[in-house]
């Protein structure tokens, strides 16, 4: 039987079991085939293939649950639930979702996008199942990387505990976007692939105590984190004290082995946790060995070269290389600088920071909460940290931005990258909340720049600053303008007027700049002046600007790429009503109230209406026809 | 030498080790007498009198770093660094602090509230301090309960790898505010006494292998999940595996062990965990065996009896009372409900509902981020979650609700406690926050009761309605008003009319509707006609009222005890705005934003002016002179 017959994990069940590898072959190949066109998740979804085909041949979806945490590994569960055809509209507007998606499918049962969050949800089902007294499988398959998530580790404490009937799946692929580092990962490694490793855990304890810590090129990066944690884990100690049924390790890309170990684990009253190790990028050369480079994938990469990352020097700079560079710089002038992140340091542009000064860089792997805490810690003694961490991912640390850093008043930089639309992973990923969720906590100032020189300005302009302050940039490259050479501190609380006109205001944060700046130009060809404000904080608003507006009577458009509610637009209605500047009409242009699906950020801004024409056919309205210059 | 001859811990130093016991007992009276007057933290820091002489006795703050993890223990600390003076100022409005504070003391270097933060600080501390090549001690003390939250598990990962300097003291108390239950934990209990508790380890390992699950009369209880982790925690086995150096457990009331012990650990490199048994109430026999009550105590309790919680029949009832009572009755007649709670099942009211349904009811302990998702995970099997949990710590789930339950559209009612100000516990516990950063999430309903019979029918609704909605309500009693027999359904984003008037609108959200009518009388006896409206609704907005108020022409103002940046009074602003309703003026009252200290709440609403008569006085100045009945 061949991939494009089955439509259904019934059909799947048909296959006769020797004839599986074929099959994941067929699949490797369609997987290869068909990302090289549309881009997706590689890497991760090559290491699942066999894991996937071994749960939809031994268990029955959608009665039984399979969570997949963080998701982009779901591509082979969707190939294999009839969704092979949708593949040519991957991560596109309106085409196939590059996470599960409940509305997608009877066999997504859990949407996901950020990571640890299936062992909690696994809990909740099974708890759910036995409350109703109903009887199926609740299968989270979650990867080493996210069991470093507070999150993770509450909820396997609690399912410990309960001991209900849950399968977890442990898919330990070696690596959590980062390649892992160190002797002892190397020693663990090797062990891995013995089909007695259960028995030498002794043998690494001894080890263990030999080594005091673990060395490597990056003294503090993640993993070496993430190794302790991992001892626990790939020993079993941890799962087994805290009540689990601990089943592995199992090769992940054996069939027969998986299928046996899925079966014993199918037969384990309680808990029970399945040790499968999986290669990232299994059966593509590429693919395995510049494992980092293909986690994302861009479209068009050939199947022989990886072209998943862009060089340098094609077009605008872009935001994550002006982070890393800006940081780098003033770490060279001032010893205070130090860099925090979790689990984010290549994203954010962190690498090249983190081999010049290893000692003053974090990455705490997936550990928000952590980071922003640990961030406040190191600012009590008097350093300067940059918490590098985007805007989707900084919702984890809510409570310790305003506990620890806010309330305190501590000096930490808020570097909230990727705020705004994110394109392709769509609405699990969108920086859109933080304007509200950050304006609304006392001592913080909030910046955005309308371009990469304005945005090296405003780190260095939040290092200098003493308190609490977020910068948020957008994901992707800048506009092209050119770079000063000098370092200066913009002036807190103030914006720009970019353009001069007296018939309407448009008051634009970030990116959204330039559209109002077209925007205008539009307006000019009918003889509307309209004044564009590049507003650069959100918090505090500039109340000389507003209060000139105030006093030129002039009607104002805002316009952010964040929710428009409680957002900056809102903010400058509660001055005006606060100054009792009843006739001034606002109009307030932003995200709208729901969440938008993936495509590319383009496509997303057009569908809320955040383009130039829009902007320019709402100043339009404000302005009434007898002001207009013929 | 007395305790009152000591104001600073080089005092304490000259005191010979033999008069540290007769010290010990000084301050247990002096606790007992000045929270009798006060109110306080009794049971706490009862249990730490022996360990923080210990530690200021051996190390040297400032210079060395105490780091209080939640805080409310802290007052030996403060008695023993020269506060004793001010005690009876204590948890009062400008008075001394119930938490650590860094304004107060300079041997005050975190600030805490919340819990489960002092690991990550220590840990930007000690990194701080090898980074500036400087010596000093980091000693965060932190309870068993703490450390089921995902930020210390994220935090101790993190220590384990860096292998710095670093002294945790687990101050294991046997309890985190509710009763351990279960044959685990009394076994563990006996062991614990022992001196050589060490060698008895394997035996428990044994023991632990016969018990499959431990029993319990609160099957679901968070006590039987702190036993699991606690197992890995007391048996040493958790922080040897992480990299630390345990010892321990050591008798936290006999002062030569203890002193011996942390001798040691000081002797010993890299992270060490000391493991220090301490008793709640330890040395005042009401406080030993009425824990749990005497957790907080209110003012004015005597020596000899508890009064630390009200009889029921004291004047109007308590919100916590109608919360657990409704929730019964919903769940009598409907089997979906099920309740989940993060380590505030007493708090909340919902102990009655635990032992009526423990099936359906989950304390999950400290571990917020769970909680919420493993209530949305409940949900997407058809039950109905009630998620229990203050507001202030509803910030902690953050991500949680945005990610698994709003965008998921899944259907957790989520019992918001605590909303507005909570009084005593000052600024780390306000519920000030919630509206605007709920606001900002789509899918999310959120209301607020004028009273506690609106109260039992906003969660009825909330039951009701499909999807994520929340209901905030305060700390407290309600006002005494006559609860309707029958469970009614609420239109959802409809709002009430309580008093018809024309030349101003009172638009007043929750508790604030009282001083609204209180102020719309004052009003009334100048000649000014008030409208006062029940907003019931902070999102959805009863837009049919706001469009009146439009068409009135009506000045309106908005009261909310939340945070007025982004709030329900943003929310009108942003209607009216919608609406091109550019004539009408808006006050919006509301926290300003400051992060306002401790006190009595009515001593905080005043200083923000949220009160009748401020309401009255802003509401006059919007009213045209000539509108004014004579």
């Amino acid at each position: 039987m061949h991939l494009e017959q089955i439509n259904s994990p019934e059909q799947l069940k048909k296959v006769p079991a020797r004839e599986l590898p074929h099959l994941a072959e067929e699949i490797r190949q369609f997987l290869l085939e068909s990302l090289s066109v549309t881009g997706g998740h590689l890497g991760s979804n090559l290491g699942v293939v066999e894991l996937t085909l071994a749960l939809h041949y031994l268990f029955d979806s959608p009665k039984d649950k399979f969570l997949w945490d963080v998701g982009h590994q779901a591509y082979v569960h969707k190939i294999l639930t009839g969704r092979q055809k949708d593949f040519p509209t991957l991560r596109q507007y309106k085409g196939l979702c590059g996470f599960p998606k409940r509305d997608e499918s009877e066999h997504d049962c859990w949407e996901t996008g950020h990571s640890s969050t299936s062992l909690s949800a696994a809990m909740g089902m099974a708890a759910a199942r036995d409350i109703q007294g109903e009887k199926y499988r609740v299968v989270p398959i979650i990867g080493d990387g996210a069991l470093t998530g507070g999150m993770a580790l509450e909820a396997l404490n609690h399912i410990g505990n309960e001991q209900r009937n849950i399968m977890v799946i442990l898919n330990d692929n070696e690596m959590s976007i980062s390649p892992n580092v160190g002797a002892l990962h190397n020693y663990l490694g090797k062990l891995r692939t013995h089909r007695h490793y259960n028995k030498m855990k002794e043998e690494v304890e001894v080890l263990l105590k030999r080594i005091p810590s673990v060395g490597g090129a990056f003294a503090h990066a993640a993993e070496r984190i993430k190794d302790s944690l991992k001892y626990l884990v790939v020993s079993g100690v941890l799962f087994e004290h805290l009540g689990f049924t601990y089943l592995g390790p199992v090769n992940g890309h054996h069939l027969d082995e998986l299928i046996e170990c899925l079966r014993q684990a199918d037969r384990t009253k309680g808990p029970v946790l399945v040790h499968v190790v999986t290669q990232k990028g299994k059966g593509y050369l590429p693919a395995e060995t510049h494992k980092e480079k293909l986690h994302g994938v861009s479209k068009g990469y050939k199947l022989e070269v990886s072209k998943g990352v862009k060089k340098a020097g094609d077009g605008p700079v872009k935001y994550p290389k002006v982070f890393g560079n800006t940081l780098i710089r003033i770490a060279q002038e001032d010893s205070r600088l130090v860099g925090v992140t979790p689990a984010m340091l290549s994203g954010s542009g962190m690498n090249e920071f983190a081999h010049r000064f290893p000692d003053r860089c974090f990455d705490v792997g997936i550990a928000e909460q952590h980071a922003a805490t640990f961030a406040a810690g190191l600012a009590t003694q008097g350093l300067k940290p940059v918490l590098a961490i985007y805007s989707t991912f900084l919702q984890r640390a809510y409570d310790q931005v305003i506990h620890d850093i806010a309330r305190q008043k501590l000096d930490v930089l808020l570097a909230v990258d990727r705020a705004g639309f994110v394109g392709e992973d769509g609405e699990t990923h969108h920086g859109v909340y933080d304007i509200p969720y950050l304006r609304c906590i006392p001592n913080m100032v909030i910046m955005m720049p309308k371009d990469e020189n304005e945005f090296q300005q405003m780190l260095y302009t939040g290092h200098k600053y003493a308190g609490p302050i977020a910068v948020r940039f957008p994901r992707g490259t800048g506009i092209g303008v050119e770079m000063d050479a000098e370092l200066k501190e913009m002036p807190i609380g103030k914006g720009e007027v970019l353009r001069e006109g007296r018939d309407v205001a448009l008051f634009a944060f970030g990116p959204m700049v330039s559209p109002a700046l077209e925007a205008a130009d539009r307006l000019a060809r009918e003889g509307i002046r309209a004044r564009v404000i590049n507003a650069r904080f959100a918090k505090p608003l500039d109340y000389e600007l507003l209060d000139q507006l105030i006093e030129d009577q002039m009607p104002v458009v805002t316009i952010e790429e964040g929710a428009v509610i409680g957002g900056l637009g809102s903010g400058v209605l509660e001055y005006f009503a606060e100054q009792e500047a009843t006739g001034i009409q606002v109009k307030t242009m932003g995200v709208p109230d729901y969440f938008v699906e993936h495509g590319s950020p383009d496509e997303q801004k057009n569908e809320v209406g955040l383009t130039a024409e829009n902007i320019a056919g709402a100043a339009r309205t404000m302005v009434p026809r007898q002001r207009r210059r013929a």
